[in-house]
């Protein structure tokens, strides 16, 4: 398919088409005869244009989407296929753990075949692209949004990017002929994670070179694997809101990151540049985006209704227009739809989803995406023999999928409760109704339980709607009905075991005062009933480490690993002088660091560092040896960071520079290898170039943030 | 004097030594025969070279500062004398309210005669130079130093810094000719109040468009008004803190804001430029300020022990060293210092300090800081009859001056207890020890005061160590103590009146549920128990308003009236969707906005917008009738608020543009007017272009910024 001379044959209207993209309910009767436009807001399209617009979104109907593409090809003039795109975040039938869990895996593996497996039942589904992976950098936990990605460290956010988009798409080209692989849309591009206030929607201000420093990476990770869509964020940057802005998505996007996919505006995002006030109406929205090089239009009708005598009247220029329909053009052969518009989905092939392959793997996923955070006397795991107590809002209810699982089945969700009564023979369960809110009677009954038994498994936590899109809270402490269970429960029986569900990272200081053993669940999807009853079992070994934060208190809020070194920072020497960095009722250490996670074995690290004679691409190599010294099989994040000691700007006190999980039987050795490069040593001075200056760098090994100083070396070019 | 001719005489090193700033511990054996030099940290003068040094800080004493003086000169080369600079932030020896509190008063001439009052102190101290105002904006109540500013708005704090710099220095030249003023200091420049999670001396990123939006305005403010000196900012911009930053120092400040006087870093910044990581050491980081347009080193031994190698070297020219010493020299002359070196504070003058007049002036001072926050039941005024109980940590500790009144005595302050004393006869004191914690023993007296009388003034609040420098706090509610002591209060006798000391806004949803009338009195300095006790007896009408806003809780942080409209705004139409900007569990509205502050008498406000035929100079006039409709004389102050609807880059949902406040008596009427030029409409673009569009504004009249919208016009160039 030649798609310029493709191009070359297309009216004005055809190709202003290709650049809108509409729901299903556009499309409301379809029975091959025709096709009656639907309405949203005031979005209309008018009697046959319906067959000329680019692509759709938001189907998740293996026969809805086929019925559509059929009888829209009926009409197309120019045979040219639909793209059928959806959000499908961490699963379409089956279930995953939501990103940040995913995340929490530390095992780039873990969100490559969550992505492949993903892909295979998108594809059954006749689905070709999805609105994923999130890749924003995001340190403040209030924003609900942050269920949704890989966390606070943009080498973290690089790695499962990439992880992400070749899991989807498989290698670069497989996509026209692996259909089993389905196109990927990096997003947001660029700051959304940076909402003032954590509050969804809000304001973002950010300095060019934090934006470099910490946004940037992760998408430029995506796009180095090739990944074909980038989707526009709501906020502004420089002011501008980004899918009207010519420096994010021009100089930033296309230049600066060498991007030559399609760019799509997130949902409205065209028409919210009159709300935001940057464009007087909707016609200038479209010739201000267009312009900017925003692609395809996300169910607003700036571009259906406006674009033509937009361009007609000089505003913006054809030229612009046919850059943006063939790159629209382009994802489409890429996707092979020229060759077939159903990429597959005609066959029947259901065995797949929801399977017994699928749900195996989903359940390892699982169990490598929880972080044990506390196990006080080992108290975990607990032993079968054991009389349990199963209490709490979060007991009972199939609400484990979290947010961004909409074609995802609830019914079809283990519960803790299902999980824990297929291995324990003594389990008392008391569902709590609410996570909001504790009866007097449920009370009484969670006491009583607690009496009656050996071990409480207490399982709190939000419910899914407390964190995705539009759930931003301004405080990150678990309700207070939740906490005085905890506390009242204690009095009676102290053998707690807290297993807590939630998007986003809590104010804890109060869970972990009463608790003893703590376990981070997240939301683990379809399988997490039966992942977390096998870490609590013992059956299978916790290896999660955290990939944001959790803060001390609310207060703290925006905290990461690898702030910035201060002119007076709070070092222990000076840990008790008043003109440090520090704050009066609260510690400057956050209750859990980042890749903070425990585990029911212990290792020990020996690390060593190694400079080798002149060699322009190693300036030194780590050396780890990591040995199982406990009794149980089990797997160790090893964490390398790095701290430059000396730059032309300042520079974080640590960075995080390398990771690899293995995998160790009790007693066993390996030996790992960092090797660290000039490039890992370089980063963005003032003038936004990116530079390496001679100098000492300080090295740090470990299992968590707080790893170690292991030695330095000096560079020199 | 002829200060080029005086810079040709002298020798590099007695040039540096202008450059050097030192305590008097310095000259801690002045007899007249021989300075023996002090110490501090590894900064140590040797021999005579304290007989160079340019300046002294942080002496408050005549005779230290006048045998210093008359030492130095003894031994002098060339006779050019000592500046001793001061922290004199909010009064020497009479205290005034902080900052923060002056700014309530809404009303420039407060400012003003509090500085003008202030100098005169300061004079006869024989103090030449104040390091005040700051003049930061600033939207985090977690950071201690908000006590030292004037609020969250730009416009307000420019009509603070003006009205400071107007009172300390007076006219333009006046300072060579009147010693009664002094020279002032404008810091801290720039964004140091923008400091990460509000903590002190930590990270601060700022985008450009909001740094020439927020923070510049106010240091032009003050050099407009021909402001002597500006302080450096510990903070770093683009990744380099401000006293080693050429793009701040000169770009920013002696390019786009003029500033053509002397600059000095704030305490130890020029060493700490090593701490900070972009200075390999002392002599890096001396060339690096030096460079960068720093003239004086506050307290390290960069300059004194590395300029002269730095300079013979090449690392930094000889011509900016000498341009350095000019503006030092240029100070001094402007200051007279030439033509008698103390100032005048040779003749003792004493009467003055802590005399009657400053008293009486102080006093009306605070009365005009005080807020009315809350006045359910008209509570207040309490009249004289009633028998009151006075409770609280705050009852009778003199602990009312605030941070940064290290000079002033709290023996001679006036607590409440002292204050209500002398104006109701029938008073029950039960004071509590601690801002922190309450004993059972208090608790049970407090307990039976609330029974035994008709209504309780409970004293609440922070210690003055709880707000300043390096006292940031991680929640900014009150201590759980009070909170517990005013609800076990209220059970007994819910007449009570919570009167506040703090240094910060506060989250006050506790305070506000359990008050019926709640008055923030800050800490209002040495006349502070009198100042409150006239507003509670109905003496004073209260008319203050708040200079920032009173966040709901903590987790609204950062929060201020004029954040930036959003694509997908909290509006009552759509309050109750979903996808919008807004908390699941906290409303976007504060507990109490910006501008907010009630009255013991009623004022109505009648506004109209009159568009003047053709006008280049004047868009638009707002006249507003202000009525008192009450009973009582008082003041509204009248607040104009514009918002831009559509620009080049998002514009905030409403600014302020203007304010005055009004006196009247019952039944007066008095009619003010507002302009409003080109120049109050145009705003930075995103190229940093200060530009104006035609279109539409909004304008908004009324007595706090939720003030309503009183109609609109349309700009044409």
């Amino acid at each position: 398919m030649d798609i310029q001379e493709l191009l070359n044959k297309m009216t004005i209207k055809e190709k202003i088409g290709q650049l809108v993209q509409v729901t299903p309910s556009f499309f409301s009767e379809v029975d091959g005869t025709g096709i009656i436009t639907g309405l949203m807001g005031d979005y209309e399209i008018e009697g046959e244009d319906i067959y000329e617009v680019g692509s759709v979104l938001g189907s998740y109907d293996r026969e809805e989407i086929i019925s559509i593409q059929k009888a829209y090809l009926e009409k197309n003039r120019l045979g040219i296929p639909l793209i059928f795109m959806a959000d499908v975040i961490h699963g379409i039938h089956t279930i995953f753990p939501i990103p940040l869990a995913l995340a929490s895996s530390w095992n780039r593996q873990v969100a490559e075949e969550m992505a492949e497996l993903s892909a295979k039942e998108c594809q059954i589904s006749g689905v070709h692209l999805t609105f994923s992976p999130m890749v924003d950098m995001m340190r403040d936990p209030r924003w609900g949004r942050v269920m949704e990605g890989t966390g606070e460290d943009s080498y973290l956010n690089s790695e499962f990017s990439k992880a992400f988009v070749r899991g989807y798409q498989g290698e670069k080209g497989e996509l026209s002929e692996n259909f089993q692989r389905i196109a990927a849309c990096v997003k947001h591009f660029v700051g959304y994670g940076a909402v003032e206030a954590g509050r969804e929607y809000n304001h973002v201000s950010i300095d060019d070179l934090e934006l470099y420093q910490h946004y940037l990476p992760s998408f430029k990770a995506a796009i180095d694997q090739d990944v074909k869509m980038v989707m526009t964020s709501f906020n502004p940057i420089k002011g501008i809101p980004s899918t009207g802005n010519e420096y994010v998505l021009k100089k930033l996007l296309r230049k600066q990151l060498e991007f030559e996919g399609t760019v799509i505006a997130d949902w409205g995002a065209i028409a919210q540049l009159v709300t935001h006030g940057v464009a007087e109406n909707k016609a200038q929205a479209s010739s201000m985006a267009l312009r900017a090089g925003c692609d395809i239009d996300m169910m607003t009708n700036s571009y259906y209704d406006y674009l033509e005598s937009e361009i007609s009247s000089g505003n913006v220029s054809m030229e612009l227009l046919d850059s943006a329909v063939l790159r629209v053009l382009s994802l489409k052969k890429d996707l092979g739809l020229f060759l077939d518009p159903y990429r597959g989905a005609l066959e029947i092939n259901d065995e797949f989803i929801m399977g017994k392959e699928i749900q195996k793997r989903a359940l390892e996923i699982s169990e490598e995406s929880i972080v044990l955070l506390k196990n006080t006397d080992n108290i975990l795991p607990v032993t079968k023999s054991k009389k349990i107590a199963l209490i709490g809002p979060k007991a009972v209810t199939q609400d484990v999928l979290g947010a961004w699982s909409g074609y995802g089945d609830p019914l079809q969700a283990v519960s803790l409760a299902t999980g824990l009564s297929k291995e324990y023979e003594q389990i008392e369960v008391i569902p709590i109704s609410s996570v909001n809110h504790i009866s007097e009677e449920e009370k009484k009954q969670a006491v009583q339980a607690a009496k009656n038994n050996e071990v409480v498994i207490l399982a709190l936590g939000e419910s899914s709607e407390e964190s995705g899109e539009a759930a931003s809270k301004g405080s990150i402490e678990l309700h207070r009905s939740q906490i005085e269970l905890l506390q009242t429960i204690e009095k009676e029986n102290n053998q707690i075991v807290t297993v807590l569900f939630n998007g986003r990272p809590l104010d804890l200081r109060e869970v972990e005062k009463y608790s003893k053993g703590m376990i981070e669940a997240w939301f683990l999807g379809t399988q997490a009933g039966h992942a977390i009853t096998n870490i609590l079992t013992g059956h299978k070994n916790p290896s999660g480490k955290l990939p944001m934060t959790f803060p001390y208190s609310t207060g703290q809020i925006p905290i990461t690993y690898n702030h910035m070194n201060t002119g007076n920072p709070l070092i222990p020497e000076r840990q008790n002088e008043k003109y440090i960095s520090k704050y009066l009722d609260i510690p400057n250490d956050p209750l859990y660091p980042f890749g903070y996670g425990l585990s029911y074995t212990q290792f020990s690290l020996q690390s060593q560092l190694e400079i080798p004679e002149r060699n322009d691409d190693i300036v030194a190599t780590v050396k780890v040896n990591v040995t199982n010294t406990g009794e149980v099989s089990g797997a160790e994040v090893v964490q390398l960071y790095i701290r430059d000691l000396i730059g032309q700007v300042v520079r974080p006190v640590k960075e995080l520079n390398g990771f690899e999980k293995v995998y160790l039987k009790p007693g066993e050795q390996k030996t790992i290898y960092f090797d660290i490069s000039p490039e890992d040593l370089s980063y963005y001075n003032m003038e936004l170039e990116w530079v390496l200056d001679d100098g000492w760098f300080d090295v740090f090994v470990g299992n968590s943030s707080q790893a170690p100083k292991i030695g330095g070396f000096k560079y020199e070019a």
